[in-house]
């Protein structure tokens, strides 16, 4: 386009915009929640003690005290999903990111073994940090002061030449976050490539640990969905076993924050934090594990129920994508991912217009997940990256709020191309 | 009584411990469990979501995300408990304990407040525990690698002098714990007078915060109950509004393990520690909250609830005193209290018999808290306290465990008597 053409898509792109803000809108795409449909799929929950009883099948009595490495049916249940062995395995409270935080304040305060060293002992202790990713991964290293260096994220996952390098190099160097599987927000799934190459690559650090968050295991949008190698088993068949902890939980196959989590990790590992977490609690809530599983059963189970999920989303997504298409398409100023999973539709635009759009959108009523939140310390380099969050909305008000988004980065890409003279 | 009444004695006890050794005993008092009658009392929970709804007052729909502080009528519920104000209160997920640790684990990490030093950077971070006390407090501490000053516990609450006298002149003393009502396990609750000297004490350290594990606030034997002063009225009052973090759940009204917990404290504080914890959670089980206020709704209520427990454990607690009166009063080598409420009843040997009285009892089948387990490091000084806990057993099983208890004090006694030459 010359500046001509340009101007006057400009002109065109104002009016709409114009029309949208006398709309007052008021839409939330900040975060991966799940819609209401979604949460009805998970209302049986609610009578499954009621009905099935509050003893495990071992005749524990899930009402009292104890069981700090979870309930059997629950280490079982998770250990088809992740596809480890029953006792590699603790089911934690609500939350995965709370398993976590304590995984890593545990290798800061004590080590990641009987014979390990605090990590807060060195000098320096650094993560890798694949970007974009998810903030919250990122804002608790920055809250535990832990020094991020930013990775590419290539189509098979992290920029494994250069995680293989600094992993090589740097001591300080403790870990590495992955979202392996439909990451945040990029929907990419890690190649087995990958996978082996992590579970296999020298490190200096004889206590590098992959913090391997696998929140959307289960979590199909197609019926062709990606399949992830086993990495507990790379790892064991490359001489680390103990390098990977392996997260999950039910927070999006039934109730966030009304879930259960789980921790996989070899037998030592297993063992190292379970003594930590025993000055840390009694035990898990048992009730709400046992639910779970009079709820989802087996794999099988909660394969069936993902599909009622995926018959929900699924359109939601066709429609994002569809409207970036007829948008966005073929003009040069913006791309985007097609994922078969998670929760996110990763948009790149020009270099310098993510920030410039958000707060377009935000302007107009539409409230998108912070520009640069993707990055450590909330800095995307190159200010192109804008995370998608299409679930929760319904299908009118996603309409609408991509509608604008497309006009945003629209209007941010030809006033930046008019600024900086990128014009024919 | 001199040597021979003595060795009489001890005959007679002999034969008695050796018909308890043939009936193959196996009781556990290790713990403060509720039994089962007492779990039956809350069994309304499993259908109270269904039965009034997921929403809270406020409409927010507690099957999805966020709440970081709790909802609204959880907070309200606490504040009533605690005497205290809603927004002076956080609702956690299924342990208090966690709390505790989040809140030492964030004190030693990032400070008590915005501009406060972390207590890690000190070079020795020192608690004072009040002894006999809880095990589980003292074994954080030492997990944390905090050092622990024993401290002695009188009629009406810790030794106050010497509580003064240390926290206004080290100011490595950060804090207290304090279990102030029908404390864990002399069932002793702390007068006025103890109350307003921990609140308004001089302090060495500005940051010194009091653990108030307020665990057993509604927890009656008689119809006669405790009285204990408002702490936080009386931090204000001296102008330490900071000073305290009061905890307190749910785990022994509902269900151990499967309740809601709570930290009170000032608004500054609330804000500080919700700061740090947003890095760790994105919120708490609020279904398990609602269906708390569902089902306990009140103060009121709850006191009722609480006289069920009572109706139950009441005929324990008399049938343990009875035992021990019956079998060891006036005889001048055990002592014990005779709490109001609480878990326990503390009972306290002629010095260097615990150990040998938990042995005893142990070799013919009754497991009781390990002595020492009461004091920091593990290691009673004296070597007499033991903690009793009537909950859990059946009345025939306890009266059993009981009366072999008190055959093990005087076989430990008597024979420590006779070695001591203590006789006429």
């Amino acid at each position: 386009m010359n500046q001509s053409d340009i101007q006057k898509a400009l002109n065109n792109l104002e009016e709409r915009y114009a029309k949208f803000k006398e709309m007052n809108l008021k839409l939330d795409m900040t975060r991966g929640r799940p819609c209401t449909e979604q949460l009805d799929l998970s209302n049986g929950l609610f009578s499954a003690i009621d009905k099935y009883g509050y003893k495990t099948e071992n005749g524990i009595d899930c009402r009292n005290y104890g069981g700090l490495e979870g309930i059997p049916e629950a280490r079982r249940l998770f250990a088809q999903i992740l596809e480890v062995e029953p006792d590699e395995v603790i089911i934690g409270g609500n939350s995965s990111l709370n398993l976590m935080y304590d995984a890593i304040s545990i290798a800061l305060r004590f080590g990641t073994g009987p014979n390990s060293k605090p990590w807060s002992h060195y000098p320096k202790v650094k993560f890798l940090c694949p970007s974009p990713g998810y903030d919250r991964h990122f804002a608790m290293l920055e809250n535990f002061g832990i020094e991020m260096i930013a990775i590419d994220m290539k189509k098979d996952g992290p920029d494994m030449d250069a995680v293989e390098k600094l992993a090589a190099e740097d001591e300080g160097i403790k870990g590495i976050w992955c979202v392996p599987k439909y990451s945040n927000p990029d929907g990419i799934t890690y190649s087995d490539e990958t996978v082996d190459r992590l579970a296999g690559m020298k490190t200096a650090a004889d206590d590098f640990r992959i913090f391997y968050d696998n929140a959307y295991v289960v979590h199909h949008l197609t019926d062709n969905p990606d399949r992830l190698k086993n990495i507990m088993a790379s790892c064991k068949k490359a001489g680390n076993p103990d390098r990977v902890y392996i997260f999950s939980s039910t927070s999006k196959i039934t109730f966030p924050g009304s879930g259960i989590s789980a921790l996989a990790a070899s037998r030592s590992n297993i063992e190292f934090i379970k003594k930590h977490i025993s000055f840390q609690t009694i035990g898990p809530n048992k009730l709400n594990q046992l639910a779970h599983v009079h709820f989802l059963r087996d794999l099988k189970h909660i394969e069936e129920h993902m599909k009622k999920h995926a018959a929900i989303l699924r359109p939601k997504f066709d429609l994002v994508l569809d409207t970036l298409e007829r948008e966005l398409g073929g003009k040069n100023i913006a791309w985007w991912n097609r994922p078969n999973g998670g929760y996110f539709i990763s948009l790149f635009t020009l270099d310098g217009c993510a920030k410039e759009v958000v707060k377009l959108a935000k302007e107009a009523g539409v409230s998108l997940t912070g520009a640069g939140a993707t990055y450590p310390y909330g800095k995307d380099p190159r200010d192109r990256n804008i995370r998608i969050a299409p679930t929760m909305p319904p299908l009118n008000e996603l309409k609408l709020a991509t509608e604008l988004l497309c006009i945003c980065v629209q209007l941010a890409s030809y006033r930046k191309m008019l600024e900086n003279g990128d014009c024919a």
